[in-house]
């Protein structure tokens, strides 16, 4: 018990909470033209997990709760919808498109309109003014929000033409940090050589991002598809770090002072979402709140940047609070190191005993939560037997192969969720509309209740391009 | 079908959708005191109840989806939490107490600080400051929201102290518009004869809302506690006529033209939240919406008049989209003209049959979705023979008594549920940042992300208070 208060202790002053002061951002000229414009999306942030990192990081031992980075931004609302042909609820590749472009389309399409036809994006129209440009995302690099903003494909699944397309169709970033080897580095054809050839420096190790050389475009890939989750990975800030050595790196490499368009995703909000997991949606919050607040220093020592911060879309209908219960109890997660999916998968191989569990989630696990555990070890290996008696063509009606591991991150998810009284409605995504942050010139462009398409459409004009 | 088709034709033209013309508020000064204040809180509206309204409200036959009230006036978020002892949920007395008096309070508490001190309120300094106040309200007037403005009690359960304190305290409002006849027409006082000494003109009959005289103060109650549920009052619009009605008497009572400030509160989205009941929800915002749609006009006839508009927290945990299907169709809700409260009652006592259910529900039901409700009727009739052989203190703990009529109650609603595909997590309520609507003088203080508390504060400032 003293370990574990202790980690707590630990963990609150090593940023599980972040209490920063907020730089002065008063000196910004809200109405001028940015120089740099910065694009942050948060894939699959909705309303509920803007609100629930207010309370995860809230200190209880004050008065007060601490004001996050994101309530010093909000300026508004936007509508995540797509045409009209794929109803009221986005998937991710619509609205990354809706943003990137200002064209609502289908769901799944890759900055296409709804006929097909490739509409430009604000990235692509940034480099044709002469502007440095840059992707940072957690997720692979030709996933859909990134390749939204970099080629045109009729369907999000295409990894390996889109991968394929970032040098096909012209090289149009000077600078991508993700994942991505299994598509970049594949048995017909080594894209990342290419990008050498092309003049890149690329890396693979993440300890390299900090020493990125000032002269050469650079191709950074640090997983295999996508980076670890924040809770698992070595670096639980990679996007924050990521961040900052794509400004940096963008200040010194811009052509003739032309200043740079920076699109940034928090994409794995949205995976966590999908997953049902609050204590890996937190972990990948906190790494974006601190992706915004260097970027808050950022605004603050370079007054000619324009940061925008938005979600496509919400995920996993994720509620603060459930079942009858007027209470959300984040305080469990605060101390947890492992993601749910790590620690169940351990869990799945090993005797599930008191101990055990509070290691692995590092909080006081009961006797009655383990039984409930086990049980589900003996549920999954059961339907995993029934599941192999099955033949092809049922199984393939099964969504979710049985297994004792996936059992058993159910039953660790529904633990934490029981502890912090969360609520989730589903597996996909929700139509509710999304907040918008922006500091910087021109900010209050985005304020009010906009539509996705709207995003794209100010920074159109911001970049100069008339109709 | 046909006379489905043909209803659906008539609800649309006559208002389930309503495609109104905003007004022009643009000569609106956004800087200047207001000399009157419309305070309008949406119970249990959190972000996804009016971003549904959206799509509920939306055409589908036109190429865009139309713009609401809301979407035209959203100026920010707020967030809702309670005092520290009461964790990051708020109930509606808290919440109240908050947008009332700007101090946090524990659940439960009416017009108090969390030592159980009275706390001024918003509505009684204008009421020094010698402005006429008023109240409307669909709930009974004695309810959490409006008590908390008007009075101040330990606990929000105390309905008969609270009713009481109308008069025993000072009579602080010239209209109070809502139901109540259960608290104001008691065996042991009736408050409504009192009030008729003190010189108020009473009404009980809602066609009269529209005749006030205009040298009284008036007390209007419509229902033995609250009013019908939109969708079964002879009157879907009784929040926005009530409104109508009492802008008007207050036009016309106000002392010496010192403008008034008046609290109007849309008590039933909450308590359709409450119930997980969408087709009430959106019944209860569409009488909100045609609310705010005559207050637009309204300022843009009185352009010294400020409206604000916000909910004090979200209810039932809502999501537009569930069970992992990317999609939300409210379209069978534009028909529907009966609470399923209602339905569900009927069909209780009736052989449900397609005919039966498709004309109650006035959407076409299937033979599949027919068996369902059968099947509940028969679970609920079997709990409630159950319950009975329970003895006395095992009943008290079983939550809902079970009855045939709340088995049904049930299948009907989660009927709907699946028919739109709409998701619930809590029959309480749950911790999201509510949006902040507001237009008139002096609007951009409400701007951005503030909390519930800034809202009376703001208003205090404007009414000239000063700490």
């Amino acid at each position: 018990m003293k370990k574990l208060l202790s980690t707590v202790f630990v963990s609150l002053a090593l940023g599980a909470c972040t209490y920063t002061q907020a730089p002065d951002l008063a000196s910004t000229d809200s109405s001028n033209t940015p120089k740099n414009i910065i694009m942050v999306v948060a894939d699959g942030m909705g309303p509920a997990y803007t609100t629930a990192y207010r309370y995860f990081n809230d200190n209880p031992d004050t008065a007060a709760i601490e004001e996050t980075v994101f309530d010093r931004h909000l300026v508004g609302m936007a509508s995540t919808y797509p045409a009209r042909v794929s109803g009221y609820v986005t998937d991710s590749a619509a609205a990354a498109t809706a943003l990137a472009t200002g064209v609502k389309s289908y769901n799944g399409a890759i900055g296409l309109d709804v006929d097909k036809k490739p509409v430009e994006t604000v990235l692509e129209w940034a480099k044709k003014q002469g502007k440095s440009t840059g992707i940072v995302v957690t997720s692979q690099i030709n996933h859909a929000t990134p390749a939204s903003y970099l080629t045109h494909n009729e369907s999000r699944r295409n990894y390996n033409a889109i991968a394929d397309s970032y040098l096909d169709d012209g090289i149009k970033a000077d600078i991508y940090l993700g994942g991505g080897w299994e598509y970049y580095i594949r048995e017909d054809r080594s894209l990342v050589e290419e990008f050498k050839s092309a003049g890149f420096h690329y890396l693979d190790d993440f300890k390299d991002v900090n020493n990125l050389p000032e002269n050469k475009p650079v191709l950074g890939l640090f997983g295999k598809i996508a980076l670890p989750w924040a809770l698992d990975d070595s670096n639980e800030f990679r996007l924050s770090t990521m961040t900052k050595a794509a400004t940096k790196h963008l200040d010194n490499y811009q052509k003739d002072n032309k200043g740079y368009f920076l699109l940034v995703e928090a994409s794995q909000v949205d995976w966590a979402g999908h997953s049902n997991d609050i204590a890996s949606a937190m972990a990948e919050m906190r790494d974006l709140a601190k992706t915004m607040e260097y970027l808050e220093q950022y605004v603050n020592d370079n007054p000619d940047t324009l940061v925008v911060l938005t979600a496509d879309h919400s995920t996993g209908g994720f509620t603060i609070a459930a079942d009858g219960k007027y209470e959300w109890n984040p305080k469990v997660l605060h101390t947890m190191q492992r993601s749910p999916q790590k620690i169940a998968n351990k869990l799945a191989k090993t005797d599930v005993t008191v101990i055990e569990s509070s290691k692995l989630l590092n909080f006081s696990v009961t006797q009655a939560e383990v039984e409930v555990i086990k049980q589900a070890k003996i549920e999954g290996a059961k339907l995993a037997i029934e599941y192999q008696a099955l033949d092809k063509n049922a199984q393939k009606l099964v969504k979710i192969k049985p297994s004792v591991k996936n059992s058993t991150y159910v039953a660790v998810k529904a633990l934490i969720d029981k502890r912090t009284n969360s609520g989730w409605t589903t597996g996909g995504h929700t139509g509710i509309d999304v907040p918008v942050y922006a500091f910087g010139p021109s900010k209050d462009m985005f304020k009010g209740k906009i539509d996705n398409t709207d995003i794209a459409k100010n920074i159109f004009t911001l970049l100069g391009k008339t109709k």
